[in-house]
């Protein structure tokens, strides 16, 4: 059977950069002889002005039906005072939700030929690798109650509910200890258990996992707002960092800037996998719909060509064809080609278009 | 009459860092002719074992009526695995809450002499002067319900209340504005509004004050995953940062870290003016209890000395004398002095005490 793909290109940069993973998917059909069977989708506020919603019914269903999820990115000026409800965001959160994806992997990895981009010192960052795995169905994103209630005293309260279970815990623990050990085999468990009961939990909960499963891997827990400095002062430090969906949010975007190439940075989100092993999952770019260049061919579609790499190692156990479509990416950067994003002196500056003309030349050679 | 302090050293180098500060008001006293009547407490791990507890409630009570309180720093390992309700912790959070000392100022600032120990790019943190206004007495440090409670199925449930009301979000980002009108004139305000309703009302609650009395201020609405990340790419468009307890915990260790001089960095901790102006106040170094160089004379107490400084200048409204500290700062770190943790090639390394030494020196200079 054919492998079935859904592109949910979305807002801003988002069509402009799935546009060249299309490109490699053609490629691949002609020179690899893999064909994905490729439907596209509405999402965000392209799915809101189109239908009134950020993800129609339909387009769930596609999303739970395909083996994969290519997710470009939501949100932009326009719909910032949309209602709640209706947010762009929203429908990101209910792919996640509804295919439960719990599993959110987040590499923050500096690429050789980019190192003098980042803000910090190049020594502290070069050859950094950081996988970062943020819990992604539940915690304050989706607690209940929430909402904004009207006191007798005539204000007005906006209230949220941090909730974790022992087997939410287990679950996307589970996961980090397995990475870890392909990795260097250590983890970090961040949490605020000197502040909330939920982090208590956590602590507890993954210190049992790892003393009954994963002894062998060394674990450490630390408190969130520590690891945020720790980021910051000596990031290689860390090998596989696990944390709640709050808390990853933040820090992996920290870590994500560390590697000074947001616009490199692939994630996957990932299911559990059901009896035959297989497990639903949405790929996407770390980076967010930046609308101030959407449209104008600027963008870098790299971050969005790892997540198809991504996807290919994870949904389909192709590693050789994700290892072809890295290494074209490596070759295309020492050649010195770059997006304005991760520009520097000497470098040649293209468009999104042209660089990936360049990834399509170099899959040609390899 | 005369002015009361309590100082509530704490655990680690807490005690080492006080004992500075004892000199300076000991220096004042004779050459300033300022007396302070300094009253000692037990807080933290040094509390619960003394006391069973991590604050009692006489020290409580001390803290109420004293005219400020200065503390150092609670916890280290050998109370880590007391029980939630009695963890070092929990006296710092029982002063903030029965103080109620709702505005948390920490100055994230870059000493010039100290530029190159940032692991940024000193380009990028040369002259950096970002102040924080974390709320402290409210979210989901304090929120009800919160506990761990066992489900029907036997698993167990962790969880907390994020919570903020209409005069909470109110009273704290006055303070900011007010603080940004001797500043910069700039306030980013941080939540997660496209996730959590407590973040809608706070967006909404901060815009309508600006625009009803603080219009000449300018304001910015930032998610706290991407002021996490600016933070680390271009902190010095940051002037003045408000946000709750949780972000503010994350963003002011992360901001603070940038500086490369946490043993530097003073906080104050506000609560409101009474009828006759005077506000409850709490001040403490941003670092933590350091417990593995603790008694051996080696701790920077100069973040706690700054923490004094603001004592003088805003609960006493001694801004001579605040000025005066912190030229002996300025002065003594421009002489090439430095404790280890802000030790660098050519300067001179010295002890807790010497450092101590040195300040009163140059404050008998001044
Ligand atoms: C767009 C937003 C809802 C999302 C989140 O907060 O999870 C984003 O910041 C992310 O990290 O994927
Ligand atoms: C010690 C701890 C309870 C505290 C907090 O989380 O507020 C600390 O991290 C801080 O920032 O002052």
């Amino acid at each position: 059977a054919n492998k079935t793909l859904l592109m949910l290109p979305g807002d801003g940069i988002g069509p402009e950069v799935s546009r060249q993973v299309r490109r490699i998917i053609d490629w691949m059909a002609k020179r690899r002889q893999v064909t994905f069977e490729v439907n596209e989708g509405l999402v965000g506020g392209a799915a809101y002005d189109a239908h009134g919603t950020p993800l129609t019914d339909e387009t769930m269903a596609d999303a739970m039906g395909a083996d994969a999820v290519l997710f470009g990115a939501v949100g932009g000026p326009k719909w910032d005072d949309l209602p709640f409800a209706v947010k762009p965001e929203r429908g990101l959160l209910r792919l996640r939700k509804d295919m439960q994806l719990f599993a959110n992997l987040r590499p923050a990895l500096v690429f050789e030929a980019l190192a003098e981009a980042s803000s910090l010192k190049p020594e502290l960052v070069r050859g950094l690798d950081i996988l970062i795995v943020r819990e992604l169905t539940g915690g304050v994103y989706f607690g209940e109650p929430r909402g904004i209630e009207t006191l007798p005293n005539g204000e007005r309260r906006g209230f949220n509910t941090q909730s974790y279970t022992t087997s939410e815990i287990v679950r996307v623990a589970a996961v980090a200890f397995d990475l870890a050990k392909k990795r260097s085999n250590k983890v970090h468990s961040v949490e605020k258990a000197n502040v909330m009961e939920s982090g208590v939990l956590w602590r507890e909960e993954v210190q049992k996992l790892h003393d009954a499963k994963y002894a062998e891997v060394e674990l450490q827990h630390m408190y969130a707002d520590n690891c945020a400095m720790q980021l910051v002062r000596t990031p290689k430090q860390f090998d596989v960092i696990v944390t709640d969906n709050l808390f990853g949010d933040i820090l992996s975007d920290c870590a994500a800037m560390l590697t000074g190439s947001l616009g490199m940075l692939p994630s996957a989100s990932l299911g559990a996998p059901d009896a035959s092993g297989r497990r639903k999952a949405l790929y996407e770019p770390v980076h967010g719909s930046a609308p101030d260049i959407a449209g104008r061919d600027l963008a870098n579609p790299l971050a969005m060509i790892l997540s198809f790499a991504m996807m290919l190692r994870y949904s389909f156990d192709m590693d050789e064809d994700a290892d072809l479509v890295e290494k074209a990416v490596k070759n295309v950067l020492a050649g010195g080609i770059r997006t304005s994003d991760i520009m520097s002196a000497g470098a040649a500056k293209v468009s999104t278009t042209t660089m990936g003309d360049a990834i399509i030349r170099e899959l040609d050679k390899l």
